[in-house]
């Protein structure tokens, strides 16, 4: 994390504890609140940079780019799709340009004014069409507390975990962006003991901290990715809340898994952040022991050093509170893994699919990555200090997550995603 | 099944085993062998006529299609995302024109040159984007026979199984159509009393015979589809095989359901039959007790007497053997309860997406919907008339699934589902 290099600057000003600073260059989808289409942009400071306004001009005249046209379509697939030159392309074409030491867009005030939009002036959307999502259970952490709770010490964690990334097919039409509200989900779940089911809104809804990565480029249909090819369909991550009903999952998952207690919505933040911006933060992953089978094996380190947290607010309260801290770098199963695991068996997977971690939880009861864990099943509620107690979200809770990683002078930071939780609806 | 009037018979010459007489009419994606766009298309006997065409030439005209230009799109999603009305619209439209006794198309040979095409002629694609894919558990022999194989017989039926229908999230970018040559799948198993997890190639390549429905209509995120409006979003229903890797399955599935035994493939019929077409042959389901919650409560009969094949052909015969007969109506849960209850905790379903039965398994062990059942985990080997004997399948071998309802003097018929088995590919 020590650079002797100096620090490069952007013309557009960026705040020292920003996310978004001229070595980020996040991608994301927005439309300008005065009217127009949804396009590309990438986030500097406070503001925008329009890449479909830079496109139309011919800034983005590479081999990888030239007469491309991916920045004004209404999602990130197409640009996805075109692999990793034409990222990097894309990413040290936009650097130069924001350089405070490039009088090209600095010194043009018709274009900054066309090419930067104030965040504040714009709506993000979902960064792409999400073809299929797909949720990993990859945190030994969080398994092992699940697994006590659900099956009791002895079977916690299950026989297959510490051989392969466990995973599992989530709902696609359901991902929202950050800021979309959810309404609490109503369905059945037993109570102990009961002679039958009940219908109810749930009474144990949760947050799961996690991140999530979209794939660039995909692969054919019974043609795996090797492991060791993984950085080249690796797009980018975002932050995912993986909201669960874990009442009505107690009851629903078995034989085949979560169904109904997680399709009701599932948030991500909108600013896709790419390996290329994360490289700093790269450091050893845990150690595996068994040694993996060898097509889980990759020779690069595959962990990311980037903190996260859960902030919650409830309607008593001014300001929300930090309810725990965890790290990317915490996951056992990582994202080579992860992309080599899902298509081993011939799987296909396409420009835009989305690949969540599971719930990212740390060694310590105060980096565990869910409600659920957080109070150990409500048994140790959480103490607000607006003087409430949570075993798990009520109405009119907003929670939030965010995560950076910490550089010499920079962040390189995921901005949020938060939701606020609404009543149920009447049936 | 038995009728007064005289049956409606078609210019275009139908056999009489023919799965697509005039009363059929299902809707399909097709692209001519000669070249040209994907478009709709519907089957007619030997022949697929060419919606788009009709389209161009004003045919549909009435108050729900005109101007909507949405058969000569390369998939049918904007047309089942119409609605009921338009879909109706569209069959009255199309089956006045096929009328043996209306000329406009009968007697107008460079129209016919234009719209029909012979079936060897085209080439049928999937007949939708799927968004989502969602397979169900919805037969209760299926549920009970896997339960005692894989849990032991006092754990076979989960206590929550006759109280929701159980489901999980498929893969939609792996949905194949019927043709789609199948690489054996290769991963983890593990062997009983192992030391350690093999990779190799499965060695318990199974199929599962099931059928599946488009959705017409979606809902809002949020906003659950009442039972009893379920008629409003079922567009209509294809042949559904899931191809399964039980040895994969079985060291996978544990906590989160199947993931990779089942994401390499799930191939699917290309022609869509509609409520409307089925209606003869709706009959009343299986009583359910305990009755389910209310919001699983429909007033209507949702059962549908649909014969169903499975039939396998060795590289070593000339022919298929049938080797499973079962029935759509054996199902437990039936369409309107699989949809209200998945988005009663407020899922979105999108125009497009894929529901599935689970396998249809009768009550006979000649009725069972997979090899697994069939074979009872590969004790009793299946006879072929070749001399060999399978438990799972192996490679060569061709799998096919068929079913249609039996009028009087005509068949309601979804054609084929068929793929061969390929040899594992190097990795």
């Amino acid at each position: 994390m020590i650079s002797s290099e100096p620090l490069l600057r952007s013309f557009v000003e960026v705040r020292p504890e920003s996310h978004f600073p001229i070595q980020n260059l996040p991608f994301g989808i927005f439309t300008p609140k005065v009217g127009g289409r949804a396009r590309a942009g990438v986030a500097i400071g406070e503001m925008v940079l329009d890449l479909a306004v830079l496109e139309a001009q011919g800034f983005f005249d590479g081999p990888q780019l030239r007469s491309q046209h991916v920045f004004s379509q209404p999602a990130l697939n197409a640009f996805m799709a075109l692999g990793r030159p034409a990222w990097q392309e894309a990413r040290a074409t936009i650097q130069q340009l924001l350089r405070a030491d490039n009088p090209t867009l600095r010194d043009n005030a018709e274009l900054c004014s066309q090419a930067l939009w104030p965040t504040a002036g714009v709506t993000m959307s979902l960064p792409a069409d999400i073809g299929d999502y797909t949720d990993f259970y990859s945190s030994r952490e969080h398994a092992t507390n699940v697994g006590i709770m659900f099956r009791g010490r002895e079977n916690a964690l299950m026989p297959n975990w510490l051989h392969l990334p466990v995973a599992y097919h989530g709902r696609a039409s359901s991902v929202v962006t950050s800021g979309t509200a959810i309404h609490r989900p109503q369905g059945q779940t037993m109570a102990e003991g009961a002679p039958a089911p009940l219908f109810a809104p749930s009474r144990s809804l949760d947050f799961e901290l996690e991140m999530g990565f979209f794939v660039g480029l995909g692969n054919q249909l019974g043609a795996p990715i090797p492991a060791t090819e993984a950085a080249g369909h690796i797009f980018g991550l975002v932050l995912v809340n993986d909201w669960s009903a874990r009442d009505i999952q107690r009851w629903e998952y078995q034989p085949l898994g979560p169904f109904l207690a997680k399709n009701f919505a599932t948030s991500i933040s909108p600013w896709v952040v790419t390996l290329e911006a994360l490289a700093p933060f790269r450091v050893p992953g845990p150690a595996q022991e068994p040694e993996p089978l060898p097509y889980l094996r990759s020779r690069e380190e595959w962990a990311y050093d980037i903190h996260l947290e859960a902030l919650l607010q409830s309607e008593a309260m001014s300001e929300p509170v930090v309810i725990t801290r965890s790290n990317f770098r915490h996951l056992y199963w990582n994202m080579a893994q992860q992309l080599a695991h899902h298509t081993i068996t011939g799987c296909n997977l396409r420009p835009g699919d989305l690949l969540a971690s599971g719930t990212i939880s740390g060694p310590t009861p105060d980096s565990y990555g869910s409600l659920l864990e957080l109070t150990w099943r409500g048994e140790r509620p959480i103490q607000l200090p607006s003087g409430e107690t949570r075993k798990f979200l009520q109405d009119g809770d907003r929670l939030t997550l965010t995560g950076w990683g910490q550089g010499d002078g920079y962040r390189i930071g995921f901005g949020e995603v938060t939701g606020q939780i609404l009543p149920a609806r009447a049936v």
